[in-house]
């Protein structure tokens, strides 16, 4: 069985999100060693992590937490020298990639789980020219790592069920929202929604047919309110009113056909229609439309009282 | 001049979202008179107020808010009948709305707006059968209206620009964010934002690539938490570290090619490059990636402290 308790963790790569991975583990108490080929990495991850600490702190640290546990290594291997958990977080560039975790692989003791921060590439074809490719997996963060929850976790085509368990188990005991897919697909899930939406801002811009700064306020004081507290789902399950999910599919299935966005949608077939109203039905659970209503009143209310008050200082 | 003092407005239909503004009005002090030709829709509407009074109670009500001043109307002559702006929400419907809007057209003043929620119909499409089309104009509102600050306001080919400008200036006085268009594009901005995440997230779930669930989970734990701060635009300037969103685009740029979502993308040129660089760096204004960075982080805590306590109830 492999390790599982670790209490170092090794950070490949220590740009702004394998900074931010480095800020978190040490925030939740682990001694952390960071490489970084960048000539200025060691300036940079002092900055960020400097930035980040005032967040963590509010938060809440870990017992004995402390950034004098941060080591800058001067080679990969001393970096992975007794670390229970690897976090891969390089540039995104696949042939780097794939050449990294193979030098990851060569120098980390076997059992060793091996994460890759990678915001979409599949650990199939990343995991081709290591030696004990069972041990390595997707473990993709959000910005910043220390403090979106969410962690994405999948394996690659060689790896071994093991490893994908023990990495959503570590990444669960250090505070994280563990999304486990059972399928290696380009993007994983929040980068596949996240990515349309980019791609369409992308096109209003170069097509003047809005700026920069009216797409962003069109999400932040729009459905940008509404995604912390209800994903897109929950959030169009309350759009139908009492009739929820069905009703708003039955009303509205036809602007799937409207060219509100250059991305083509699939047909609403019978069977996805109730995929997503039986959805929607089991992860409401036992709240009522209205419960889901008044929760989601408190939370935008709440959620426009604390950016105000952020933005403000 | 057109008249600039409104006390009554007039909602006609009174779903979700008819209802939504119904509930808005009344909270900032209006007189609201609603008409919606469906036999449960006063039932319907009195239980959508009520549930969204206790909300408005707490953000704090206008001087002389109140309930009671909401009347249903038997015929819509009468809901229109001494309004000062009138709030259009019926089903999406080309052929309805157009005959609606041509309807409400006949029995209001000249010089009163006339407003469409419609979530992506252009007002050029809609305003074809009016008389007095200049004053038609659509102001697109998101769930819950009496929540959520947008508005898109944006007029058609037969708009007149003071009919936009009074419309923006009605919206902006009862505390909403407007965002206006010059250019009537299907969807809007919000919505066609919006939607491609929604389509994306159809084919995921028609696909097996993820759940309802999963695609909830990714958006509420993942990017949802960012953009009530920052939308997609400062959010990324924020993932090119100290480098910016220029950073960004330039070791990213590369990921517009991968299939990460069935959008394809446009083309990096320098000129869009160039674009949505000074478009970010217009929009962070004096405040350095250092203090954004900040800001986003007091943020998030906020919105995740705010969730957790508006899910506990």
């Amino acid at each position: 069985m492999p390790e599982t308790t670790v209490d170092t963790v090794a950070c490949v790569g220590a740009g702004v999100i394998g900074g931010g991975w480095v800020a978190h583990f040490l925030a939740r108490g682990f001694d952390v060693r960071a490489w970084d080929p960048a000539p200025d990495a060691a300036a940079k991850l002092a900055r960020l992590v400097d930035a980040a600490w005032p967040a963590l702190t509010q938060l809440g640290l870990a017992e004995g937490a402390s950034r004098d546990r941060l080591r800058i290594t001067e080679t990969l291997a001393e970096a992975v020298e007794g670390a229970g958990f690897v976090q891969e977080s390089a540039p995104e560039d696949l042939p780097l990639k794939q050449k990294l975790l193979a030098d990851i692989d060569a120098v980390t003791p076997a059992r060793v789980v091996i994460a890759s921060s990678t915001s979409g590439y599949g650990m199939s074809e990343m995991q081709v020219a290591a030696k004990t490719p069972e041990r390595l997996v997707v473990g993709h963060p959000f910005n910043p790592p220390y403090l979106i929850p969410l962690v994405e976790v999948v394996g690659g085509r060689l790896t071994a069920a093991w490893a994908v368990e023990q990495a959503g188990e570590f990444y669960r005991r250090v505070g994280k929202t563990v999304l486990t897919m059972t399928r290696d697909v380009p993007g994983f899930v929040a980068n596949r929604l996240q990515e349309a939406l980019w791609r369409e801002a992308l096109h209003m811009v170069a097509n003047d047919e809005a700026t920069v700064e009216q797409i962003d306020l069109a999400i932040t004081d729009g459905p940008g309110l509404r995604w912390p507290v209800q994903g897109p789902m929950l959030t169009f399950h309350l759009a139908g009113g009492e009739g929820g999910m069905a009703h708003m599919l039955d009303h509205f299935g036809p602007s799937l056909k409207s060219p509100w966005t250059r991305l083509q949608a699939p047909e609403l077939t019978p069977e996805l229609r109730d995929a997503v109203v039986a959805g929607c039905d089991e992860e409401a659970g036992s709240r009522s439309i209205a419960e889901l209503v008044a929760e989601r009143d408190r939370a935008i209310i709440a959620i426009q009282q604390a950016v105000g008050e952020a933005r403000r200082g």
